[in-house]
């Protein structure tokens, strides 16, 4: 899985450039495919920035990807829709945070995580075929196979509901996962430290009070079950939406 | 707790500009400070927005809170650290996802949600009692009184570490909260709909396997223990620092 740095100029990863070259750190930093998409595929809330008259935006919203392009929405009306229509530059970003590291002095004080920056150039999907399919996957990505058994959307949901699209340009990862990492003389110090985990689980589902009778559960919804990590279900839904893709 | 949009405008609350504005749903939006500031309180990550050469990042980053001023640091090396340090816009989000919500149509799916955006301007801080008192806060914030137990840092480890800070001047907070809302007459189809928990919780604390004999975990670490929310940890540690501030 790990593609090092200096192997990063492959086929198969995002070409580095000043833009997404992590600067510091740079065991740190990924650009294969492999690395970065399953990253993307584990959350469902991205934070998109943007620019408005020179002040900058960071709007947290829902996204999915679909190859190496990017979809999130909003309605029409919102103003970071408004904004993303013309060719705008984009930044969504991801961040997964593991662990809180206490170490023996301040400086090494840090934190386990895993995050992507993904650069590219935001449009508004117009294409009638490429909205539809964004529509069915916005909800099937997540929940797989759950729009057929839908209400169907009618043509004013439609229209209220923008679809943004972004092809990614440029990507890049940054993980640590070393835990607690001292100098090497601190060790000699009598001086607690410790890695505290941090994760994000789904909690009991919580059926709608006002189901019909009779109204089950489906088995599509398997994967969210209670405390398991939402990455995981995230994960598989992407994988059962997309067959793996 | 909760202020109407309408009363937003008192003194314990942050001005209303188009900036901040919640545009859409107005029933989702927020200002009053104490809205605002607990729901930064419970988070330790940020995603800060800021635009070099008309390119927009989005860099997720750790942050705190003394009382309207946000604090965040990095190496002096860094990117955005660089960029941030001549009086720059930024945007400083925090987002908190609370669950997934499946409807009866697809365009009622959603999440409850609680986010903060805080607007204003970047600076370095280089006055030499403000960055001594940040680079405390930076640890004592999260975990309080832990500087006094801690090797000091050298000198070269304060110059290596830049601390950015900005007042708060405009600020929105936008909650979602109330799981599964179908169309009225859509509670009449035969449509399973539920609302899914989702928590971010610490694991159990795992100390350093090269701690000496002897050094036990300090009790000012109770709030930190297997099971808890991330967030009732972090807002029993900020009320511990800054006494409630």
């Amino acid at each position: 899985m790990r593609t090092a740095v200096t192997d990063a100029v492959t086929t198969d990863a995002y070409p580095l450039s000043p833009r997404n070259q992590v600067k510091r750190r740079h065991d740190r930093g990924f650009y294969d495919h492999a690395t970065v998409h399953r990253l993307l595929d584990a959350s469902m809330l991205c934070h998109v920035s943007y620019v408005i008259d020179g002040q900058p935006y960071c709007t947290p919203t829902f996204f999915w990807r679909e190859g190496s392009k990017l979809y999130w929405h909003g309605s029409s009306a919102s103003r970071m829709l408004r904004n993303q229509t013309g060719g705008e530059r984009v930044c969504l970003t991801v961040a997964h945070l593991d662990s809180l590291v206490l170490a023996r002095c301040g400086f090494n004080h840090s934190a386990d995580y895993r995050a992507v920056m993904a650069f590219g150039t935001a449009y508004l999907v117009t294409d009638a075929i490429e909205k539809e399919r964004a529509l069915v996957a916005m909800v099937d990505r997540f929940f797989p196979e759950r729009t057929a058994s839908l209400r169907q959307s009618t043509v004013q949901e439609i229209k209220a509901t923008s679809v943004i699209a972004m092809e990614i340009e440029q990507a890049s990862a940054k993980i640590r996962s070393k835990g607690v990492a001292d100098d090497d003389e601190d060790y000699e110090l009598p001086i607690y430290a410790e890695r505290i985990p941090v994760r994000t689980v789904l909690g009991r589902p919580e059926p709608c009070p006002r189901l019909l009778d009779g109204v089950e559960r489906p088995a599509s919804l398997g994967a969210y079950s209670e405390g398991r990590l939402l990455e995981d279900a995230l994960r598989d839904a992407h994988f059962a939406h997309y067959a793996g893709g």
